[in-house]
């Protein structure tokens, strides 16, 4: 019973919590966008500025994460230094230095009866960020957001609750002398589930929830959601090499997307190749990737070619190793890739190399990931890479963003319509 | 437990029937345009030619509804007659006429390392629409989904299930006759709640879900699906008359706003008035309104004006009336109209009528409905009056569509990436 009152009682607090950050939030949308860059450019100067309180409340994160045993790629993950401060301040002036997206008419026709249509970028409202432990995202997320015209409701893990508070802390204090309520930066207060799922509940307080972390996370928060979720669950990227892809070129594409940082979404996981090229192929391929230290796990027409790769089940198709692992299958045509591609991919990336300007269109026309390349690395599928300036995160479902996400994905359009007193019947009063 | 096994053996028929739509939808995907609009004008004449049929299906429901005693406003949404028939046909013609939404490149652009980056549109998916009576429905987001590349699944209600069933039955019989498996349409063959609670589960076989029909309805499939919703709860539509507004221009407004047509979301459900113009506005107004049958719930103020007004409450400023009442305000200034529209607002259609300049770009740019317009009738607040087309529903939710929504809103954009080998990092092989 007293457990009850005291849910109740948080739950009355965190509707206040998100109503005062939507509050907030038309005062960010209000702002143009040379007050919203100047806001951006002191919050970075601050965050400088107050290292010692920042480094002081990262210290009481790292000793509780050492004392509770938390793996040292976790403590890497959560640790800052004067470096990761720069860093994080950097990001937020490459921010303030992308174009405003807010405002952009992105078309305006005339109908007929000479009113004029137009569709007018404008922010989303309010987003709520739920992560894990790297603090940066604190700071990413609000600058991306704000930059948008939106208010923020962040929601980092528990390890970073006191750097996230500090960091916090600096850029709503930035945001009450910018004359802008500090609530459009809001931390949540408490990081246990129970309010999580008190928030996900708000949908006529926060417009878009945004996961970023493990799959695990993330499916809890779409199943429990009933704000609309942006998420990613996997990236499983197939690389295919036709029957006349140059093979330099796919050499280099495989390695780049395999290679070059196997623990990350647009890494490669499984390669797939055309019967006719396989022999040629993967011979070079498999001296490359044992170099590298690749491990491979192959079809049966895979190993005949490269005896010591392991032999491959269909859990290896399916899997997103973010690791020196590389799934390979022969296959017997162009058919057979996109069959295949269709049947194990999570919408993600997926590239082809060929020669075949026929085969290049049919690939593209095919396959409907969210990033589909022709003769280019897996790698570049990232919104910095791609042109769009930072990414607040990646989507593989195909509802308002599909693919990285920049800048623009964190607002919608609104229509406006602009007449002279059109009325759609007859006028009720004849015009002088 | 025989209840349980029952549920259990229906919920994997359900998985069965979403996935078949889902591989037809890959079909519909890789139809040209030519082939969609061929398919829709077969549908269209077949429509026709299968009346007696629909008929005899639609009599059945008709029967089971008067021996059910529902509303004679029921029975004629659901009654269909040759003219109603023709003009589902008319409207499938229509949208075969419309331009395909797919394949279109919105923007590319080239990166300093010479990879070309492209948008281009691509279906959703497989589109689930669940509707209330109106048999139309049927027809029209079959053929909508099917023009924008899509899958359908229809959950009618259970009224209209014998003529839904047999509209279905025609499109299908289309569909496969032109090569496309026929589950691209596939109608639920169950109207339990049950039911469609299971397939609003299937969130990697159905990739939005758009309800259409009374709020209750609605909140209902919002809470309840795990899978994106694009809703629309209801129409609080203003219309505000600032203190140098044109007095006929207004009033033309108003009366086409509130009195042409009251039953539909974009009728006027509030009129809000400067001060300094109410004495004159409200004298011709109120007579003009009376003329027309309405009811006016009005402010002290309104009442000073028009004695014969009814008293207003909060209320009735949260209120769609859907009828011929209208909430009547009178405002100190433009900021407390605005303020005004921020509270009670349903960001469905706002409307100012103003000859200054400076008021008309500080009320675009001061709200965020998702039509804003300046001297224009919140009637034209329809996709086909904006010029979208036929429309498939309406959003006045900010993810993924805001505001009345065409075939567009159906699809989503990928991105396509075209290199000659570019890599992220150096080379792997150094080219010839």
């Amino acid at each position: 019973m007293a457990q009850q009152i005291e849910q109740e009682q948080q739950d009355t607090e965190l509707v206040a919590f998100a109503a005062a950050c939507k509050k907030a939030s038309r005062v960010v949308a209000g702002l143009d966008g040379a007050a919203k860059d100047r806001l951006l450019r002191d919050m970075a100067d601050r965050l400088v500025a107050s290292e010692v309180d920042i480094l002081a409340a990262n210290g009481i994160d790292m000793d509780n994460a050492r004392e509770n045993g938390l793996s040292s790629a976790m403590i890497d993950r959560l640790a800052l230094s004067t470096e990761r401060i720069a860093g994080m301040a950097d990001a937020l002036r490459e921010v303030a230095a992308l174009p405003d997206p807010v405002g952009e008419v992105t078309r305006m026709w005339r109908r007929p009866n000479g009113i004029e249509v137009g569709r007018v970028r404008i922010p989303l409202g309010v987003i709520c960020m739920i992560y894990e432990s790297r603090p940066n995202v604190t700071v990413d997320a609000a600058g991306l957001c704000l930059k948008a015209g939106n208010g923020v409701i962040l929601r980092g893990g528990k390890e970073a609750f006191h750097t996230n508070h500090a960091l916090a802390a600096v850029l709503r204090a930035v945001l009450n002398e910018h004359g802008v309520p500090g609530e459009a930066v809001s931390l949540v207060p408490t990081t246990d589930r129970a309010a999580m799922n008190t928030l996900l509940t708000l949908e006529s307080l926060i417009d878009l929830v945004i996961p970023r972390g493990g799959e695990g996370l993330i499916r809890y928060v779409a199943k429990t959601s009933q704000i609309p979720v942006i998420k990613h669950y996997k990236g499983v990227c197939h690389l295919y090499v036709h029957a006349d892809a140059e093979i330099d070129m796919a050499l280099n594409l495989l390695i780049d997307g395999k290679a070059s940082r196997p623990g990350v979404c647009n890494a490669l996981e499984t390669l797939l190749v055309h019967r006719d090229i396989a022999p040629r192929f993967l011979e070079r391929a498999g001296a490359l990737l044992r170099e590298k230290g690749v491990t491979v796990r192959g079809c049966a027409e895979t190993r005949d070619l490269l005896p010591w790769a392991e032999p491959a089940d269909e859990a290896d198709y399916d899997a997103e190793f973010l690791d020196l692992i590389l799934a390979v299958r022969v296959v017997d045509d162009y058919d057979a890739a996109v069959a295949h591609i269709h049947r194990f991919g999570s919408d993600h990336t997926e590239v082809i190399c060929t020669r075949d300007y026929r085969v290049s269109r049919a690939f593209v026309r095919d396959v409907n990931a969210s990033v589909v390349m022709v003769n280019a690395s897996s790698r570049f599928s990232d919104g910095g890479q791609l042109g769009l300036g930072a990414e607040i995160g990646i989507s593989t479902t195909r509802l308002h963003a599909y693919g990285p996400m920049g800048l623009v994905s964190l607002t919608t359009q609104k229509f406006v319509v602009f007449g002279d007193g059109q009325t759609r019947h007859r006028a009720a009063i004849e015009s002088k």
